[in-house]
């Protein structure tokens, strides 16, 4: 007897999407990166200073995620390897990006030629966690002003996240954010994290993020 | 031949239920307030500050929607006149609150004893502009560490919003963001919203908000 496969619903199909992207990324030694943090915690900044910092040796490409408008994509255009934008207005699902848009962004990108591909999701701490992208690292950036309580209220994405980048370290003396606590409360929703305080404004502590990044792809 | 009325899924549903809540909050004649923004922008902190102006002469309720935990229900708990918390994780909407969870809400709070119901969304830009909680105005609040390109990237929410407030206006000397700028773009999606710049830290321009939320329920 056949065995019958059964596609449950758009979660279901997501999965399939996602597993194909990731053996796209895979076949090319690709790493792939799926950056996600609240509106305005700086993922765009952050994108720049990763390129900044790794492009003399490594080929980057940006996937990017916005409900509509192409401000994102045109920061990064002039110092990416590729750049394809994707606006999510009037998507099913237009709060995240989704496995199949990322799919139709690689039909547009050199693959081949790229070793690591940025994927700049929606400014959202809800939606993303629903949807796998295929990529091989989950980013969350939480940024100092938004307080220390957002594991708490948002633990989903922070229980998925690979690594945590506490972004805007430069406002430290002028906000509430307890690190201590922030980590705490997050590794009691995920052993296994990486935590990154840095400012992509003053470029303190990049360089401890990209040297983990590096690594990641060694091990990949 | 009667007319046959067709309920077309779930936003006509929720449309009927706003109205239903609408309704209530005339028949009782109070000013109902959705507040919205980004996680971290100060939607807590900007209700208690509401709340210490007004209290004195007006008795008021809040309902805190959150995806999970009661720590905000739990902040504005002694200083409410009635406080009613909004779960909404496992529901079909859980990135916003709908106007079925405000009504099972109102259910459980004195709405004959309040003037002022402050209803605090989840923490997201882009889903709580899909749906109507039957609120009389729309506050939504930027923080300036966000930057000022964010009505570029979310124009619905701004677009819809009766007021924006600019909060956490106490780091202006240490961020990028430029109010006319912000204001400039927010004015050509929404010509009649009234900007309110304050500091719910230090209470800074605290008083003009208050003064104009005054003068809405007076016109009401």
């Amino acid at each position: 007897m056949r065995k019958i496969e059964i596609v449950q619903g758009i979660l279901d199909a997501n999965e399939a999407t996602a597993a194909g992207n990731r053996a796209a990324f895979d076949e090319q030694d690709c790493l792939a990166v799926n950056v996600m943090s609240a509106p305005g915690a700086g993922k765009t900044s952050f994108i720049l200073r990763t390129i900044e910092s790794l492009s003399t040796d490594n080929r980057i490409g940006v996937i990017e995620g916005d409900v509509v408008s192409t401000v994102d994509a045109e920061k990064v255009h002039d110092v990416a390897h590729a750049v394809v934008q994707i606006n999510t207005n009037g998507m099913p699902e237009s709060c995240a990006l989704v496995a199949d848009m990322v799919h139709v962004a690689l039909q547009r990108m050199p693959l081949h030629e790229l070793d690591l591909v940025l994927i700049e999701n929606v400014g959202n701490l809800l939606c993303p966690t629903e949807f796998d992208l295929g990529e091989h690292l989950k980013v969350v950036i939480t940024s100092t002003p938004e307080g220390h309580d957002k594991p708490l209220k948002y633990p989903v994405i922070f229980a998925q996240a690979d690594a945590i980048i506490i972004n805007k370290s430069d406002l430290l003396p002028y906000v509430d954010f307890d690190i201590d606590e922030f980590t705490r409360m997050v590794r009691n929703l995920n052993a296994r994290v990486q935590f990154f305080p840095l400012s992509c404004k003053t470029g303190e502590g990049v360089a401890e993020w990209v040297t983990w990044l590096r690594g990641q792809h060694q091990r990949k």
